[in-house]
């Protein structure tokens, strides 16, 4: 295992081996297996449960844990490759982690979700972490990027085959869009939806017209999932006998970019909450978030902090997860 | 032991504990005592000797610090309960702390001191510091809140018992008022003037008129001290023959809340100032203060530099009361 | 070894010693010779390299770093001697340091590069070094300064003595300036030129008319190089039969202060670049940055990507030598 880029190149026997991983770190504990390690972790956004489940991940294993912040504390970044670099930049990602942490750390998480300023088309590049991985001469574990939120899609997968039984294909997960104040990126929505396909659940994914995911990767969708992919754009109907409710808010592609007017578009959809009536059409199904989540916006309080919420599960196994993908890269 | 958000649910047996704990650890060096376990720190607020004395303490114990800014590099947190979160505010405190946090660490500090432009009766309601220790569901530790700063509190008695002899009642320990160019919180003149009454010295209060403490907090202090507390409104009087003068400035309550002209109130004591003339008066009394202080404008250089300052030795205590703390918590 | 403020009151059997520690930790690893030890950072300006060397370099040793930004999470300092501190500014640093931190860590590592806005003849007093150096009462460690960065010219030392051989004076090192979007700093020229003509080699200082080095530092050049020490005012006839190139952008004296312009002094020079046609009159020369650089502004990438870029190695040995000058000190 060398990169972590997304789950996508990983198959299903390599993801369960990481969660039987997970599973046995939350019942034994997680052991002091590395010693002396650097495990470095780059964040050009805010993070709470990713730098803090990672940093006690690395720590438990006995390793060392260096945070940074881009453009914080530590230079800003350039990533474009052949830049001239007379503008804000102050160093390139060739240098900072090719020159550099390479040679200081034995893997390297980096955080660099999608950019909102650029056009969709761009983003969906993730120009930073293809930098980063370019760069880098040691493991590089994504940490949220444009696309993908691998990290999460572990831990949320390691709830959901914990709680659900039987046969997968009588599960149905809905992951449905949410109403938010502002445009939020698509990683954790794609990495929810060909994940719990290629895990072998049904998935009912809801969300308004104009709020389509990444092409490509609705095609590997319908590819990995054939008839168990259902596309609905009617909140109550994407719910409806549901096992699970995984909501989620993100941008219209249309609406990346500079100037762009997002909030014409979901000022249309402040309904897209999961309430208890909602709720209670799944008959009930559970309630899942990777967290931060707007309250009583994308989620009531009765949901979230009802006995059908998996929230704090999922935010536990966060730490789980990362110990066992820094377990098998170190 | 669980929570520790002030020293006044604690006897002054529980305080003596702590103190004793904290001066075998001066003598003999902090145990590794709680290898592996996690402590969080999660700071509203600017914080040097609180953070870096917790990081020390919770290290030297052979445990794990994780510290987090709140809206700087991490989320901007909600705390009031029922939100609807369609604002600035990113993450509640309900999901950070009760959903994450609590499965992630053994026990959490937090500071959260009093945000000046609410109003003061909204501000001694402590919102943040209610909301966090709603929330956990691990025992909380106040790292300073709009009332208290009991950490603080634990070192100044650590200092005071160390250097006066003798019965208390034979000891005045003036808490003075000074001017400083902005308003501060009333947490550590609150934390002083209840744990020096509980404590059992005498106890003189001096501060200008319209700068009172808060109301039910006097009240407390005059139940706990009887006739061993003084108030008076002269600085002059307020150090005559003090055993100790604790100098620090705070904002007056009516001058709290946005729009509010706390400046014109504070200009006209800016001789509220501790001096080799006035330290002369207490004959001379030692000169104490929490830190960080106003140079030539709370105290003058050579009060705080001189033969009778304490503020080292308060400093360095902090690091054996957070480790007593600790200890105690884990 | 008490304080590291410059490599200049070391002899250079002193610090040989530092790079045959600095080498033997290279081939055998950091030993862990230090545990339960304490070494602070105080950073003022943005650190990548010397902050994670400093933090990896300590916690090898099985130290425990604890790294502190002045003014972003701690408090705002102040520096001058007798200030009124009715300002901005929050803490002294006497009192950060002299009262606190000196209690809490057993040495301290300090970043405080020129403030450009401020006249060059006040910055080269270096009066933040000079303020924590002074109220220190434990070792202090210069990260970098306005006049020196010592931690530098030491990861240098160690990578050109690893690399040339035979007689010194056989070899020249040319030191060059390179334009730069933002006028920058002189400690690194400083520390190279006066540290490589210590070393026994030649030096070759090219910079355009008017970017001269501090006066006093190039008096301490000539008195320690004589005729080993050549400066030039053109970049060809810098580089020419180099055994390395050392390029580093700084600004002139002249443009230091509020309202310079910089930019009209540097705007001619755009052409001060180490590019493959210059690389090649030196025969080619080694490459030497210390990093962050502007690369195709500074260098171009074919050169800093190329067989003759030591650029990685010195960023590696700034881990080593960092752990050498801690062993030393703790």
């Amino acid at each position: 295992m060398k990169d972590l880029l997304s789950l996508q190149h990983l198959g299903q026997d390599e993801i369960d081996h990481l969660l039987d991983l997970a599973d046995r770190f939350g019942k034994d504990g997680i052991p002091e297996a590395h010693p002396g390690a650097f495990v470095g972790g780059l964040f050009f956004n805010p993070s709470l449960r990713t730098r803090t489940s990672m940093e006690i991940a690395t720590r438990s294993l006995g390793a060392h844990f260096i945070g940074m912040d881009a453009g914080r504390g530590t230079w800003s970044l350039e990533t474009l490759d052949g830049a001239v670099m007379d503008g804000d930049k102050t160093e390139h990602i060739k240098d900072a982690v090719g020159k550099f942490l390479s040679g200081a750390v034995s893997c390297l998480g980096v955080r660099c979700f999608a950019d909102m300023d650029l056009p969709y088309e761009q983003a969906r590049q993730d120009p930073v972490l293809s930098a980063v991985a370019a760069a880098a001469e040691v493991p590089v574990i994504n940490l949220e990027s444009a696309l993908f939120h691998p990290m999460q899609g572990l831990a949320d997968q390691q709830v959901v085959r914990a709680h659900l039984n039987g046969d997968r294909t009588d599960h149905t997960i809905a992951i449905t869009w949410a109403y938010h104040p502002k445009p939020l990126p698509m990683a954790v929505a794609h990495t929810a939806l060909l994940g719990f396909l290629r895990a072998g659940y049904r998935v009912r994914l809801a969300h308004p017209e104009g709020f389509d995911l990444d092409p490509e990767i609705m095609q590997h969708a319908r590819d990995e999932g054939g008839e168990r992919l259902d596309v609905v754009h009617n909140l109550d109907e994407g719910v409806r006998d549901a096992s699970v409710i995984y909501a989620k808010s993100w941008g219209a592609a249309a609406a990346y970019g500079p100037g762009a007017d997002d909030e014409s578009l979901r000022a249309p959809h402040r309904d897209w909450i999961i309430d208890a009536r909602r709720q209670a059409l799944a008959a009930p199904g559970a309630f899942m978030h990777c967290l931060p989540v707007r309250r009583n916006v994308v989620v009531s309080d009765d949901v979230i902090d009802g006995p059908h919420s998996w929230v704090a599960e999922q935010a536990h196994c966060r730490i789980l997860t990362a110990a066992a993908v820094l377990h098998e890269i170190l």
